[in-house]
């Protein structure tokens, strides 16, 4: 129990996740995972530099069981004497106007949820609960997609204000020490439905990894996503310096300098495209073939690609990025 | 089978595998991809700027079976009217004075008498029949160890004068071909040996992960690899330019500038000090772990490191890496 306290620490110190007097909210949904990520931050609250001073919780409307998970967080904050705060967050809603998958939707709702909740709270640190778990299973899903070496870089420990002190820690021991604790936590009951592919690779594609592999699989997925992180985050560090040299933006878009481009190693060129496509696409997601379809453009063998909410065409040694449908927005 | 020919030719052109003129000599096992790899050279060869020269078999003696692979692929030289070279390999007798793996001393000595036969017919290639399977698996395998960017970029479609034409071929796909035109080949039974980590993978983990995700999880993984790839090498090109300008041999090894390595990207500086412990290790393995190790002391929060084949210190504005067992060999 000691142990996994100090390595929380460990983690929390390593990534500088809480500067001294930071007042941390922690997201709890009254899965084991949140309920830990609570425990151990007021195990640590204090004497690690950092406050814990309140519980935020989503309500995000989409199962049955949504209003007991609420209860049981509200009941939890009673006990630990911390101020639990609410938002509903209207995922069916979000995803039909604005066509995204209800994952999607739910995400994006609940992280807007969390930032006002810590706003309201004085916080300056929103806790997440991903573990050891979830990072295994996002470079698997990244893997299984093809992504390259920043998709494979999995969940970073820190994005921002939010923060993962959980991330080294297996969901294995987190239940132990809650059990070891008499604490107790809701099953989320989704979390089998094997149509969803991350409960796939949860139950079928690590479980044959370890069959096959003998060792502590989700250690060395974790391991292999932290050496990734160290590469992408500084080839996108050096894409954004060149970003800012290359691009300028115009009326309806960005554009982009083709020679200083052309000069930048493959590694860069792909990222700042990738970044050019993000600004300009208004929130939809952009993917590694409209990067190939925009190097096509550069490289001369296509004429124009259309992109997430843009057409991207070469002119003049420019590489125009045009935002379209703004006006029939 | 035109499809799979055309391929096999944008492999070849895409990696500038085969510059004009050039004599390739074919790896030849007697199984499906090696005999594969042979045909659809023979099919490109001439129209596509090379020539197949000759087929290069290596009798590994360990197997039973060894001397029926020899004599079929005696048998298929014979028919398609190409040169046959055969080396015999002793892997037990490496694997045991080197203490390797049985896997890695056949694969080391099969690469050297590869080698030698290309020589010996003057062929300036040689290309082996990896495929988009074996990439698949090496991605995997690399992964269940944990390995970053560089382990995880997988096979390369050339290593120096060795190329791989059938890497982003699927297996199953050359079986058809081969079927299609009548062509026989020999089975290796160890392929289904499950105590060998690559065939767990490749019965076990593959189908778990198409299992999970639906799609073609082969390709994405090889698509994964090509990009790792593209950050890798150039992450390498940049830590060999470093390496150049922060390395001085010394009598019994390496020193390196402390405070130019400690200016490098952490990217970078890993890669730099893996180079230089491998450029003392003397044939020896060098892990990431070893890395570690030589960063702690480089940090200042260790005194010194033991790594493969050398003792790591640092000294006066200086790391040393200095060779152990000189004397004693």
């Amino acid at each position: 129990m000691k142990a996994l306290q100090q390595r929380v620490r460990r983690t929390i110190r390593r990534h500088a996740l809480c500067p001294a007097g930071t007042r941390v909210l922690a997201a709890v949904s009254g899965g084991s995972d949140s309920v830990s990520l609570v425990r151990l931050l007021l195990d640590l609250s204090g004497t690690g530099g950092f406050q814990l001073v309140a519980l935020g919780h989503v309500h995000h409307g989409l199962r049955e069981t949504a209003g007991r998970d609420e209860a049981f967080c509200r009941a939890l904050a009673e006990r630990l004497e911390l101020p639990l705060l609410t938002r509903r967050a209207d995922v069916r809603g979000l995803a039909e106007s604005q066509r995204l998958s209800l994952e999607d939707a739910a995400r994006r709702l609940r992280y807007a949820a969390l930032g006002e909740m810590a706003d309201e709270a004085g916080a300056d640190r929103i806790a997440v609960g991903h573990t050891e778990d979830d990072q295994a299973e996002t470079v698997l899903l990244k893997l299984m997609r093809g992504a390259g070496t920043t998709g494979l870089a999995g969940i970073y420990p820190r994005r921002e204000r939010v923060i993962r002190p959980l991330i080294d820690v297996a969901r294995s021991d987190l239940r132990s020490y809650l059990r070891a604790r008499g604490e107790h936590w809701v099953e989320d009951e989704t979390n089998d439905d094997r149509s969803n592919p991350r409960n796939r690779v949860r139950h079928v594609v690590l479980d044959a990894l370890e069959q096959a592999g003998g060792g502590n699989v989700r250690s060395a997925l974790a391991r292999a996503a932290a050496l990734l992180r160290e590469d992408a985050e500084w080839l996108d560090e050096l894409a954004a310096a060149q970003m800012a040299m290359l691009a300028t933006s115009c009326d309806d878009g960005l554009s982009l300098d083709v020679a200083g481009l052309q000069a930048a190693a493959l590694p860069v060129r792909r990222r700042v495209v990738l970044r050019g496509l993000r600004a300009v696409a208004g929130g939809r997601e952009v993917g590694l073939e409209h990067v190939e379809m925009v190097l096509a453009v550069l490289a001369g063998t296509a004429r124009g690609a259309d992109t997430p909410g843009s057409r991207v065409e070469r002119r003049r040694g420019r590489l125009l990025l045009r935002q379209q449908g703004i006006l029939t927005k």
